[in-house]
């Protein structure tokens, strides 16, 4: 007779709640699955009081989530609170410490301690699992780590924040401003307390310095992520990539190149006729390259209580059966530190300016993108309002620093009003 | 020191020398990933001349796979010869007899034999790994299994055979019928032997009744798939489902009713903005439908030398780690036999009748549907052609009996010329 595989839950938040349910409503059908039965022993929250809507009267109660995580009488530390610092990493490192197997949804601790956390937990010969920290539901980081393990990772890219692609959405649709959008879906609850994480790409970025991670076999590095948000993207950038045939998506890449490893967030505009083009509202997708397997594309719910926690038990099930590996796919004192690559491979930009109404004004922006390089493969002039042209340009593959060259001789031309937008194009 | 992982490799067509390919030039990643080196020890083929592309020297050679799977010397069987009897299912039998794991692409041999090949490899402790047999590269064996395993599945679906895909988007591209598409895949090459295998719609009942057993815990039963192959569509089919809105997919839907398990692999139609509706060529999708994670949508190669090898070394790898579960997800003789469902749940039906340019026709067939209890969401009258007028109709929900009935009523009025096309609309 196998033992039960006793859980403690530390965070009885959304996904906490929907990991409970799951475990009372499907207790049999777990067991048949996992070989195992799986028990709940004792949890712990900031509020003991409050009203879940779910019964937890058969569990211990923790006040402090360490002493939760140093139970005898549990198997695995389930972290489900958040934050990088503070209670959720005391409580994982005491969780490794006192010997038990941890499963977590918390993508900053991870990101921002994963390297350190890894190699603890290997010496002491215990798994973190962390499915429900990348893109929900999803089962992208099991994709990545066994169902392509043979192959060689070309590149990693997707849609990992629901939020931000909500607004996106949302904006095109509605015809609503960004700020009028961001209200919105900060008063809809769609946003974290700091909606920073969300809307300045951050919590994206956490995700992809996970999957960059386990891809190329480096270790986990946020600070090499280079950020940047969606508070810039206006609605008129919207309507006018959708009429050069594009969307406008928060983009996680992340690729090996001869220049060390890339990795970026940053909007960017993908074929509307594409996967990640076609993409609506708060689900994500995650596009997985490699030299045998071609292309993957995984979509699905990227938040929620269900889909969360689903990816939560899929870990703790991995546990019951045995399955360990190393943290990010390979002993974790094998990773190397990645060259951090200091400029993205070429790619074709999307150019939006405001065009004075002067003879010549057009033929000195060609002339300025020709000299430093870069040749336009489409271009646009709208009517002019108010002494202004809208101009739309969609360039050949160029640098950053070839575009950023020709962008300072733009201004120095004096035709163009205000600062011109440039929107990296990601081709799929 | 871990011992390696010695493989017999049993097949080398194109699959199998993809498999070598892999092993060869990736030896040191496949260790770092799996914890073992994982090593070719014999091979088997039909011929052992033919020109491969490929170093087959460092391996010994077995005229028989029998005599391949026994080999003292291996621990895995790794078999990609194909077919559902034969040496196939002989040195399948062998292998486990002799206490290996399996690692097979064979979705015939399966989808006949599973629950004995299972039965028989659970007693005798070992593995048999498919994943290569179901959506060539996609890891979809291992979202069920694994990933989505806390949850109870409520429907599975997707085009599981790329050929099949390739004809059906290629007649629309190109406005051709499906005769010549058909003998334009076949001398590419891109059809089975036996072409009835793809648009019989038979190899993608296989895989779905592998889908079906994990997903729904039940004893793969091939035999209770509804089969109907892409052999009838026409070129007006596909262009005038696309006025109303729709592609026509060979799709194999799997779910667990009140009234059985429902298993079809029949052409139906799907909104043309849907995920698989915008599926083209010979790529494969499969949507996942759970409780708690709601949909997951996985799209990639079908098939093809890198995808399948690259499925075919995931489950290597799995073995090297020790991943070991049952054949089906759950223990073999746990897994009930499932009722057929007879009749497939009620859906909307698309209908394509050609109408005789007669007074009070049209209100003829309205009634007949009328009377078998049938709404009708869209109707189009297009111009007289010929003396008949094309009529299209897009039913609200219905039972097949009912639409049956109704077919025989319109074929009774005498109005309709020839017999009607009906074809099911999946929504998604």
């Amino acid at each position: 007779m196998t033992q039960p595989l006793r859980l403690g839950i530390a965070g009885l938040g959304t996904v906490g709640v929907g990991v409970v349910r799951i475990v009372q409503n499907h207790a049999d059908m777990l067991e048949k699955r996992s070989g195992r039965r799986i028990e709940i022993v004792a949890v712990s929250a900031r509020s003991k009081t409050k009203n879940r809507d779910v019964d937890l009267s058969p569990y211990d109660w923790e006040d402090d989530p360490v002493d939760l995580a140093k139970r005898d009488d549990i198997d695995v530390f389930v972290e489900l609170m958040g934050g990088d610092e503070g209670p959720a990493k005391a409580a994982t490192e005491a969780a490794i410490a006192a010997g038990k197997d941890v499963v977590s949804a918390n993508k900053a601790l991870l990101a921002m301690h994963g390297q350190a956390l890894a190699e603890a937990a290997e010496i002491a010969g215990r798994s973190i699992k962390y499915e429900a920290a990348v893109a929900g539901g999803i089962p992208v980081i099991k994709a990545l780590n066994e169902g392509l393990a043979a192959n060689d990772i070309t590149r990693v890219m997707g849609v990992m924040n629901g939020s931000c692609n909500y607004i996106l959405t949302r904006m095109e649709d509605a015809g609503l401003s960004y700020e009028a959008v961001f209200d919105e879906a900060n008063q809809l609850g769609y946003l974290e307390a700091d909606p920073e994480l969300d809307v300045g790409g951050i919590d994206a970025g956490h995700k992809l310095a996970l999957l960059a991670s386990i891809a190329f076999g480096t270790q986990v590095d946020f600070g090499a992520v280079t950020l940047e948000g969606i508070g810039s993207v206006t609605i008129e950038d919207i309507r006018q990539a959708a009429d050069m045939g594009y969307k406008i998506k928060l983009l996680g890449v992340a690729q090996m190149t001869g220049r060390g490893l890339e990795q970026r967030m940053s909007p960017c505009l993908v074929p509307d006729t594409s996967p990640l083009g076609q993409l609506q509202g708060g689900t994500n997708m995650i596009v997985l390259e490699g030299d045998s397997v071609g292309q993957i594309v995984l979509r699905g719910a990227g938040a929620g209580e269900g889909p969360t926690a689903s990816a939560v038990m899929g870990d703790v099930m991995d546990i019951a059966r045995g399955f360990r590996m190393p943290v990010f796919g390979q002993p974790a004192k094998d990773l190397r530190k990645a060259r951090a690559a200091h400029s993205a491979v070429p790619a074709p930009y999307y150019l939006r300016l405001q065009l004075q109404d002067k003879p010549g004004a057009l033929a000195k922006i060609a002339r300025a993108l020709g000299e430093s390089g870069i040749s336009i493969d489409r271009m646009r002039q709208y009517e002019h309002q108010d002494a202004a042209a809208p101009v739309l340009i969609v360039t050949h593959k160029t640098t950053k620093t070839a575009l950023d060259e020709a962008l300072d001789e733009i201004a120095n031309t004096g035709v163009a009003t205000g600062s011109p937008v440039a929107i990296r194009i990601e081709n799929l």
